[in-house]
């Protein structure tokens, strides 16, 4: 295989030509998923180039979510599939942050709405009380992945409507704007068969798995504030968490 | 709505006759499920018998797993649907065992197999070393709902193949008999489709929606024990966790 390097007698900007030499070793699987790239020291000493214009190339492919970094350990060619870790209540944007990938957020509704019975039984408030119903579609490298549906109750965040949840982590604006403190939520898990609306936002199969997830999210007291559904595609997105032995199981 | 009482009058048993009614009620919905059902004195008070043979109607009603005792709070019509809690690395058997149902097993193939490249890298020992693989399939209420397959280093429990998987719980075994200590587990979920073994074992149709969870059970020191393939059938078990905030998220 011939080996390409960045040609400095052109009029191609380095990074830019890097970026698309290392974009073509992913690609052709040169660089297999999952695998360490060379450091950026190795690539500024092949390439004669000089190490900020290297992270250059780099940066810009980890936003793609083409690569990611991780720290002390290396750049990686990503999976362009996300293993979520569902130990910890964070958001989901800031979970793909801190994987260096970037979560694109299409606002497909967002309105008050009188809670069904269902919904108030799990918001804990009277049915027909007003509840924000937001339906967002979350995308990687252009790829829908995640479909959710959060109801939250009114009289909790009664200015919510105003903010731009395409842009803002929901979970942010609850803490940092509205100072309320999550605590906990309850996940429900199971597989289902996409139906039309899947299959349309998702572009997934009608009739292929995907998996449901369903929460409840809590402040202190066991206040509910959020209740979510969501749908994903597992080719694209699987739940990962740790079970511990409890101590003293077998007294 | 007439109410059935117990007829003392005719040769059948007391506690046939309670059970058969209770039985009816949850039948034909009188009694809803998740609902909790009349006390043992109650029921006793109704239909002119004592409490123990109340009782005896319950408990066998319990064992087919159409009711069951929650310590302390009472009699309950059983979901049957499982919401299994997977923040405790626990057997299915113990974890059913709590919910007073009993989970039948059948042991599909159990024997010694040279591990694959990918068994091998989960148990971390070399390709080709001995490993036992262990498919078994789980029933509730004669239904067959979670299909397993479970790989074991033969180093680590070399005389497991003469013990009886069906009856036993295999972590028992393992810290019981072996002297192994589990620690904890790597758990990945997905949705998947049903394919022809699925289609066969779990009487579902082929293509529909299961969830398939990959697991990695560690002893101390993360030393792998188990590498397990599941598939479940989401109308009859799902998965349940909780997740916590982390504190300081947002320093």
């Amino acid at each position: 295989m011939i080996h390409k390097k960045v040609d400095k007698r052109i009029p191609i900007p380095a990074y830019y030509q890097l970026r698309e030499i290392l974009r073509e070793k992913i690609a052709n699987k040169e660089w297999k998923l999952g695998e360490k790239i060379l450091s950026e020291t190795e690539l500024s000493e092949i390439h004669g180039i000089n190490r900020m214009t290297v992270r250059q190339a780099i940066l810009e492919l980890c936003r793609e979510g083409l690569l990611y970094r991780e720290k002390g350990k290396g750049t990686f060619v990503a999976k362009h599939k996300v293993e979520r870790d569902l130990s910890d209540l964070d958001s989901l944007t800031s979970y793909l942050q801190s994987l260096n990938l970037t979560v694109k957020t299409k606002v497909l509704e967002f309105k008050a709405v009188p809670a069904s019975k269902k919904v108030a039984g799990k918001l804990a408030i009277p049915t027909g009380a007003k509840a924000f119903r937001l339906v967002r579609l979350r995308f990687l490298n252009q790829t829908p992945f995640f479909l959710e549906t959060s109801f939250l109750p009114i009289a909790l965040c009664p200015q919510l409507i105003e903010d731009d949840l395409a842009q803002n982590s929901l979970y942010d604006l609850l803490e940092n704007k509205y100072g309320l403190h999550l605590d906990s939520a309850d996940v429900l898990i199971e597989a289902i068969s996409a139906d039309g609306s899947a299959e349309q936002h998702l572009r997934v199969k009608k009739g292929g798995p995907l998996v449901r997830l369903e929460q409840v999210t809590y402040l202190d007291r066991h206040q509910p504030i959020q209740y979510l559904e969501a749908i994903s595609r597992s080719d694209k997105y699987k739940y990962h968490l740790i079970r511990q032995r409890r101590k003293g199981f077998h007294l």
